[in-house]
């Protein structure tokens, strides 16, 4: 197949082979059905999701493979019976397009633990058997239902970040009640995830203390991001001094890492919650016991939360802080992403640069 | 000072060393003061906390040490302040005697974690200096605080393990909101804790299966206690059958195992709560994340909640299952305990043998 173009009026970049390398690629999508909501993309958020399987570190990767998961634009049109959304409106769509909508998951809203499976934004097998392309593309087509209204006024490019990052983030903090003005908040890692982490601390009242491996972010993460604390958690009297301190830890590191250290800074009945992706999570069991501790883990949230969170960052300015880069791009800002070198997120400017 | 008897009003059995051999010997308990309540022990359950540290297993074991936490017996004198006590109520007491009783956790009625230290029943020092000795003994004095009203018509013997094992089970379980009537329980383990879980599950309501990696304990899971289900933890198929299926499960196992296998079997926001003691936690953290579980540990309850659960108990005839022995037997049952043969809690009828 090698980097043929090929034909179709969508116009996007994918990837051919495990190298992961993306370049122009074109092809079509669906028609609109009564119950779909077509979105010409403005701009989609750089995922590092987009780096595991671009690069087929899964093991199941279908090329060409159009990724980008977390997209927003314009509806420019809708399906017969679509009630929520009309041409003009600003749309979102996030990590899945598809689920059974019958199971006892998906009437709870929580549809990405649809029984059934839900069906990914790219690289899934959609119910009509095409593989599913994501947001490195000039439009979509979706269902309603896993679409998403954007606030009125909302900064389209800072809307990206929130329909992967930030709601992998939110939903376990709301989930573990970390929503509670005046308690303390940890936030291990300062990537994607833990920046978004800082912002929705900081907007429920929350006394935010950033653990970083590296002191160069100290200055971004209590200037910029509002932390209140910034802790070296290399430095061991810094660690120990903050013993039974946090109510919460939001942890977002995927590095290998001791959990024990950071449990013990929590009081008791304190929760670190896992939204990074270790290789294994390994603790003393007096880590839980001692003082009733909890860790919990949380994949991404279900279309109502999605929807609560978005009006959430429009209502108290929770706005990402992006790295607006041009789909040309993209090869490199990928390899940066494998470096950590990003503040905080890409976001790809679709619509002034996928011609 | 070998096996010396001593001196002294109160009978007990001590260990003098760790050879964790128990012998009688005799001690002067403080005098009654005005907050205090001074009780005649009628029975004292055996927890594997008694081999721990007759044997000094911890290492700070402090000889000649009189073990027991499960105590329960007779009112026989109240100090000047008393008010919830009077000469002739049936009392008990737990696995702590004293706390700070101003910091946070004290004034939440979790005394177990003060902030300065609670004070356990045996092998601690006590605000005055002495070390602190359990109920192998013929008599306690303890502040009210840290003494439990026993529900009339209670049987004492089997109030006696209420007050480690099954205050230690409920907990967590009233925490972790696993008294949901029609929700599905899984209990690892069938000792002291496991068959208090087991029961309070039923007593909650709930759809019990038990893990055992013993065929031999089935009947006793499914009709002695009531288990809706029984599984053998090394059967992959009957595991695999389960996936997706529990609410909650409470772990009371303290032999190294395998976390992940128990928590595929969690549904979506699915709890497990750890109560034994292994080695380690290891888990892969896909685990905790793809479907948002929770792992949870627990050490034991504070006042307010032992009291609730020994009157919930009484309401609900939860009675635990004991083998009553003499005190003569205690090295043996002892022994027992180590090698797991007790269905399902010691209980020493202290009264009757201890003269």
């Amino acid at each position: 197949m090698g980097t043929e173009i090929g034909s179709g009026d969508c116009l996007a970049w994918a990837a051919r082979d495990a190298s992961g390398t993306l370049s122009p690629y074109r092809f079509n999508r669906r028609v609109v059905r009564r119950d779909d909501v077509r979105i010409k993309i403005t701009h989609c958020g750089v995922c590092y999701a987009d780096v595991i399987w671009t690069r087929n570190m899964a093991g199941d990767s279908k090329y060409p493979l159009v990724p980008g998961h977390e997209i927003v634009g314009i509806v420019t049109e809708v399906g017969s019976s679509v009630k929520g959304f009309k041409v003009g409106d600003h749309a979102g769509v996030g990590t899945y397009v598809d689920s059974c909508g019958e199971c006892e998951y998906c009437n709870d809203f929580l549809e990405v633990h649809c029984s059934k499976g839900s069906t990914f934004t790219f690289n899934a097998v959609d119910s009509d058997g095409t593989i599913t392309k994501g947001g490195y593309s000039s439009y979509i087509i979706v269902k309603e239902r896993y679409c998403y209204r954007i606030p009125d006024g909302f900064p389209l490019a800072m809307a990206a970040p929130l329909l992967c990052a930030g709601i992998t983030v939110y939903t376990p903090m709301m989930r573990h009640k970390m929503n509670q003005p005046g308690k303390s908040l940890g936030v291990i890692g300062l990537g994607g995830l833990g920046h978004m982490a800082v912002k929705f601390g900081k907007a429920f009242g929350l006394k935010v203390t950033v653990f970083s491996t590296s002191e160069s972010k100290k200055e971004a993460a209590l200037k910029l991001l509002g932390a209140d604390k910034f802790v070296i958690s290399s430095d061991k009297e810094q660690m120990e001094s903050m013993t039974k301190s946090l109510d919460f830890i939001i942890d977002t590191a995927s590095g290998d890492h001791l959990f024990d250290p950071y449990m013990s800074l929590l009081k008791v009945g304190g929760v670190l919650v896992l939204v990074g992706f270790p290789s294994e999570v390994r603790l003393h069991p007096g880590s839980l016991s001692y003082a009733s501790r909890t860790i919990a883990g949380s994949l991404t949230g279900g279309t109502k939360q999605t929807q609560a969170m978005l009006e959430f960052c429009a209502e108290n300015k929770v706005y990402p802080e992006i790295e607006l880069i041009n789909i040309q791009y993209i090869n490199e800002a990928l390899e940066r992403l494998v470096k950590r070198d990003v503040k905080y997120r890409f976001v790809i400017d679709v619509q002034n640069s996928l011609k």
